[in-house]
């Protein structure tokens, strides 16, 4: 399997909703792109400090079918409309497992 | 389930040997926490620019079995002896998925 992994910080005017709608928006890339065969994402449950603030985990069977997932269109309009309005910081690995 | 991600950055004058000790010595951890549902490390493959070198992503049943893995004196000792000497930047989270 090929995993990507990124942890996001959001500005500080980031209101509640704008957090929400990342999850909501990119949780509907699953139905979209076929190619992701696992995906999770979640805000940081708040146990340690110093932590990013929002976490995605996506795993796909090839590094290829990552790179239709990272360049679809779908993806890059949640990234362009919800997520770099509020990013603050970005924290990204790609890996094979 | 609740999953712990972390994304490391190692420092300029780490070598080779070590950075692949990392993975080798978190690797064990498994056998040892057997609150560790499922644990996949690795370096990043590369792909994109700016990204950090190396991921953890590790699964639980719940908040309270990740925090017998983050205290275990296993998962210490790896810290202490092959991650803190090689680290420069750490991001991570913690989420219910």
């Amino acid at each position: 399997m090929f995993r990507h992994v990124v942890l996001f910080t959001w500005a500080e005017g980031a209101t509640d909703e704008q957090r929400a709608a990342v999850a909501t928006e990119l949780g509907k890339l699953p139905e979209i792109i076929t190619e992701i065969r696992s995906y999770a994402v979640g805000a940081d449950a708040g146990v340690n400090p110093g932590n990013h603030e929002f976490a995605v985990v996506a795993d796909f069977d090839s590094l290829d079918d990552y790179l239709i997932y990272r360049d679809h269109p779908a993806h890059q309009a949640v990234i362009a409309e919800h997520i770099k309005p509020i990013l603050a910081s970005r924290a990204a690995v790609q890996y094979a497992f």
